[in-house]
C-alpha cells in the first residue's frame, strides 16, 4: 500500500510519534503498533517519526530504522515523514534513501548549530538538495529554539524558488506568527509555489497559526484527535468553532509544554489511554513525581468537565 | 506613606508596571499616573518597577529613578520592588540606596550572565549581599531564559540560610514546577525560613504554582484584575474556582508570552483600556500589523464572550 | 586641539584603554592620566573607549563622561573612538551627541543581542544611521563572540553602500580571517568605498589580518609598543620583520587572551610598568594568584630574553 | 598485543587522530594506516579515536568501529581512548562495550548539553559510571565551550571519590589555568586519588598546563613531535627548554585554534607531511582559498626558519 511522496497539497495532522520502551528500556516494537493505532484512531493524516526531539537519538542505527519499517506497515498508507538530520551529509543522504525505500513520503532536515547567516542557511540546504536529488520531498524543520539557526523568510523563498524537492515549511520558530504570514504573502509573487506550512511547538499558537495560513499541525500533542478536528474544523472554515474546541484542551497543551517534563506528561498520558504499555523513558530522561502525577490527575479531571460542559463524550482517557 | 520593608510574608500580585512613552518616544509620566491608577483598580498588592524585561535599559539613569519616585507617590502605600541588577556591584549599591530613599520596600537583583557553577552563584550573591548590608530586602530573580544561570534549589537554600536579607524567590524558570515543590520542601528543615515565592513567565503556569505552594504571582498581564482575583481565591483555599477564572483567560495569557511581539501586544491592551495615552515603545521595539491587530480583536471578542458565559461583567477593554 | 573626525582612512593602533580605579575601587582620574601618557608614549594612534568588554559597563553615566572628557584633554590630538552601544536607540544618540560634543572623533556601536537573520542586522544599523545623522562617524564592532549576531560580509557592504558615516569595521569575528580577506575583496567593485578595517581579539592574529588587509590594531594588549611597531612595520611593507616582532611577544599575547582573567593580567602588566596606581578592578572581578603572578613573572622573563637576544632594549617592565 | 587499561599513570600525548578520507569523500583506512605510522613515529604515548569535535559524527556507527578496530591493529600496543559520547545511556554502554572487545584502553565521555547545576553534572556521570560498571576506565571530557556544560572541581572531585574507574580529566575549559591548579591542590587531601591530566584546546597553554601539574596532551596539532618533545622535556624537569620549543611552534598552535577552518589546516599540513592521501573533509566541511594555502606555506617556511636556528632539522614538512 503506497502513500505516495509527500508533496505541497499535504495538510491536516502529521503527528509526532512518541518512542515507546518497555520498562527495563528496551524498544517496545508491539506498543508502536498499539500506538500507531491508537493514532489511526485519533484521525492523524500522517506520521513523522525521529524528529529533534523526543528520544529518537537514543536509539541505534538499526532501531531507528525498525521503528520507520513497523509504522509504514502498520499505518494504512497514511503519509510518512522521517527526521534525518545528521552531522554529515553522506549521512543524510544514506538515511534519506534507506527510509524512503522502506516507504516514506518524505525527509525532514534541520540546519546544523553554528550555520551562519542567511548564505550560510541557504547554502547548506542548496548542498542538502543536490546531495537527495530532485526526488526525495524534503520538509525544512524551523526550530530556531533548539538549533539556534534563524531562517529568515527571503532565505525560505530562494530555496523554495531554486529547490522543487522542498516541499513543507515544519513552522516551530517562537514568536513566529509574523513570518508564517509573511511566508504566505510571499507566496502571491507570480510564479512562487504555495508550499504546506504546519506547525509545531506543541500546538500552543494552532488556531492563530491556522487563521494565518497554516494547514495543520505537526506536533505531538497526546490528545491528537483534539488537533485532528480543530484543524477539520478549520479547513472548513469554522475557525470560531475550532478555536472552542481548542481553547478547551489549551491547559492541557500549555502543561505538555515544558520542555524535558513534557515528555514525561506526554507518555504518561499515551500509558494511560492504553496507547503504550510502558510510559519508560531512556536514560537520561524525565520522570514524574507523586505531585506530578496528582496535577496532572486534575488537569485532566478539569478537562472532562469541560468537554461534558460542552456535550462531548468524556473519551479522554480510557481508564 | 510608607510601605514598609518588604518581607517573607509579601504575597499577592506584584505587577511588572509597562513604562508608558509618548508617540514621540519621551517618557510620559502622566501616562505613569494613569497607570498606576490603572493597576491599584485592579487591586494589586505592590509594584515590580525596572526589571531585566521590558523597556527599562532604555531609560537613563534619572528617568529610571523618576519612574522610581512618580510611582512611589502615586501608589498609595503598596510596596514596591526594583530592579537594580548591574554589571558592577558599586552600581547595584548605589541604586539600591537611590531606590530605598526613593520609597521602595525591596530591590530585585538577577545574577549576571556567565557565572560558573554552584559556587559562582552563591559567591556572586554573597558578594551583593555584603555590598548591600542587612538593611536593604531583596528578592532573587531566577530567570535563567535571560540570563543563562541555573540555580539550584540548594544554592537557594544556602542564600537564605547565610543571609536574612533575602526574603523573596521571583520564580521563573522554566520549566521550573518541580523546583517550586523542592524549595518548599526543603523550608520543612527546621530553622529554615520560608520566604515569598512570586512567580513569572507571564502567569502562564499560575494555578499549579500556587497549589504547589506560590504566594502570588510578579507578571505584567495586561488584565491584572485576573491574577489578583486568582491569588484571591488560591489564598482562601478555593483553588478550583481561581483555575477557572484563570482558564477564561488563558488563550490571552498565552498570546502575551511571545518573547517582543509580547510587549507590543501588552501595551496595545492597556492602551485600549485607558491605562496609557499610547502604546508606543522606545526604538529599536515591536509593533502591530493589521493582521497582529485583528488576531488580538478576535481574541479579546471571545475572552468577552467567555467572561459573558461566566456570568462576568464585560469590563475587559475600556472601548 | 581638535583631532577631526575619524574617517575611512583611519590606521595604526586604537587602544582600547584600561579603566583604573583605586585599592578602594573609586575611578582613577590620575591614573587615566598616567595611563594615557603612558599610550602616547607607546605611539598609539588613537583611543577606544567604553568599549563592550572590560569595565565600562561598570561606570555610571557620569563617570564614563568624566573618563571621556579626560582622555580627550590629555591625548594631544589623538583621534578618540567611544562605544555608544545601549539598549534603547534614543540613549545611542543622546550618548553619541555628549561625546561627540565632549571631543570624541567618532562612536563605535554592535548590534543588540537578539537581532535576527541579515534583515535584522541591517535594519537595527540603517536605525542607528538615522537616529544618528550623517554627521557622526561610525564605527561597526563586529564580535560576534560577545553578541552573538553574525554579520555576513554582504550585509556590511550594504551598509557601506547606504551609509555614508560607516567609516570603519572593528573586525573581531573568530575565526575572521576569511571574512577579512571577503570584504576587502568586496570593495573592488567600482563605486564601493574601501573602509578602515581595525582588528581585535587581543591582536592574536594581527599579522596574518595585515597581510590581509587590516589598517591597524584595536585592542588593548599590554604592551602597546609592540602592535604599534608592528603596524608601523607593516605599512612600510616589512610584513616578515613585523611578524619577528610579533611572534615574539605571541606568547604574552596568548597568555592575555583569556577571558575574565585576561583583564587581571593586563591590569597587573599595567601596574608593573607605571601606567596605572592599582591593578584592582571593580567586584565582580577577577584577580592574581600567587600561582598566576609567578607564571606572569616567568613569561616575561622570557619576553625579556627573547628581546635582549633581538638585539632590543628591555623596556618592558619599568621595575 | 594488548596495551592494558588506561588508569591514572597515563601521561604523554594521546593525539586526537584526524578521520581520513579519499577525494570521493569515502572513508580511506589505507591512510587511517598511513596516518597511524605518522603518529607513532612522531612518537606519541596513545590515541584519542571518535572524539565530539572533528569528523567523528559525520561516520556511520559501522564506520566508527573500523576506525577503531583498525587503530588497534597498528598502534603497536599504545593505548586508545575512544570518545562514546551518545544521547541515550544505553548507546553510551553498548559503544563502551564495543569499543572496549575491539581493544580500546578506556573511553571518553562528555556531559551533554543541557545538564543544570552541579547536582545535574554530578548524577549525569553517575548515571554513566552506573551504566558502565566499574571495570571500563573513564575519561571525563571537560569542554564546555561545545556543550555549554560548566565542571566545577568541587563536583569532579565528589566523582573522583565516588568512582574509581574515573582515571582521568579531558582539561579543555578555556580559561582554566585556575581549574587545573585547583584540582591537583585538592587530590593533596588525604584519601583522594591523583589522576591523570591531559590538555586539549590545540595545546595553546601547554607549557603553563604542565607547570600548573597536567600530565600530558591531548588534541591534534599536526605537528605532534613538538607536543611529544615538550612533555617529555617537561617530564625530566626542563620546563624552560619545553617551553622554548613550544614557542617555536606556538604560531602555528594558534593558526590551527580557528573554529572549522582549523581542520582543514590541520588535515592540510598532515596531506602535505604524507601521512595522508587527501586533506579532504566529508560535508559540509571547510576548505582552503588559496589566499589560506600562501598563508600558511608562509607560517611553515617561518617555523622552518625558527627551527634552524634553533638546530633542529626541518623535518617539518615532508615535501
Amino acid at each position: 500500500m503506497s502513500a505516495g511522496k509527500l508533496n505541497e497539497q499535504a495538510k491536516g495532522v502529521f503527528i509526532i510519534a512518541a518512542t515507546p520502551f518497555t520498562d527495563e528500556g528496551a524498544l517496545d516494537l508491539n506498543s508502536v503498533d498499539s500506538l500507531t493505532d491508537f493514532y489511526l484512531g485519533c484521525g492523524v493524516t500522517g506520521f513523522t517519526l525521529l524528529g529533534i526531539m523526543g528520544e529518537a537519538p537514543k536509539l541505534t542505527a538499526e532501531e531507528s530504522l525498525s521503528v520507520v519499517d513497523r509504522v509504514v506497515q502498520r499505518s494504512q498508507g497514511r503519509q510518512i515523514i522521517v527526521g534525518v538530520s545528521h552531522a554529515g551529509l553522506e549521512n543524510v543522504r544514506r538515511l534519506s534513501h534507506e527510509v524512503m525505500i522502506a516507504g516514506a513520503s518524505g525527509v525532514m532536515v534541520a540546519p546544523p548549530p553554528g550555520l551562519k547567516g542567511d548564505e550560510g542557511v541557504y547554502n547548506y540546504f542548496a548542498q542538502v538538495f543536490k546531495e537527495l536529488g530532485p526526488d526525495i520531498p524534503v520538509v525544512y524543520q524551523d526550530y530556531p529554539q533548539s538549533t539556534g539557526v534563524y531562517l529568515a523568510p527571503s532565505v525560505f523563498e530562494r530555496l523554495v524558488d531554486d529547490f522543487k524537492q522542498l516541499v513543507m515549511l515544519k513552522h516551530e520558530d517562537w514568536p513566529g506568527l509574523a513570518k508564517l504570514t509573511r511566508v504566505r504573502e510571499g507566496e502571491k509573487k507570480p510564479g512562487r509555489r504555495r508550499v504546506s506550512i504546519l506547525v509545531g511547538n506543541g500546538g500552543l499558537y494552532l488556531p492563530q497559526e491556522l487563521r494565518r495560513g497554516a494547514d495543520g499541525a505537526m506536533t505531538g500533542f497526546a490528545w491528537p484527535e483534539m488537533l485532528v478536528e480543530v484543524c477539520d474544523l478549520a479547513a472548513k472554515g469554522k475557525m470560531e468553532e475550532a478555536e472552542d474546541l481548542f481553547d478547551i484542551y489549551l491547559p492541557l497543551v500549555r502543561h505538555e509544554q515544558q520542555l524535558g517534563i513534557g515528555l514525561a506528561l506526554r507518555k504518561e498520558v499515551l500509558f494511560r489511554r492504553g496507547a503504550i504499555k510502558s510510559p519508560k523513558q531512556r536514560a537520561p530522561g524525565s520522570s514524574l513525581t507523586a505531585t506530578d502525577r496528582a496535577e496532572l490527575d486534575n488537569l485532566i479531571a478539569r478537562l472532562e468537565r469541560r468537554l461534558a460542559v460542552a456535550g462531548r463524550g468524556a473519551k479522554v482517557a480510557a481508564e
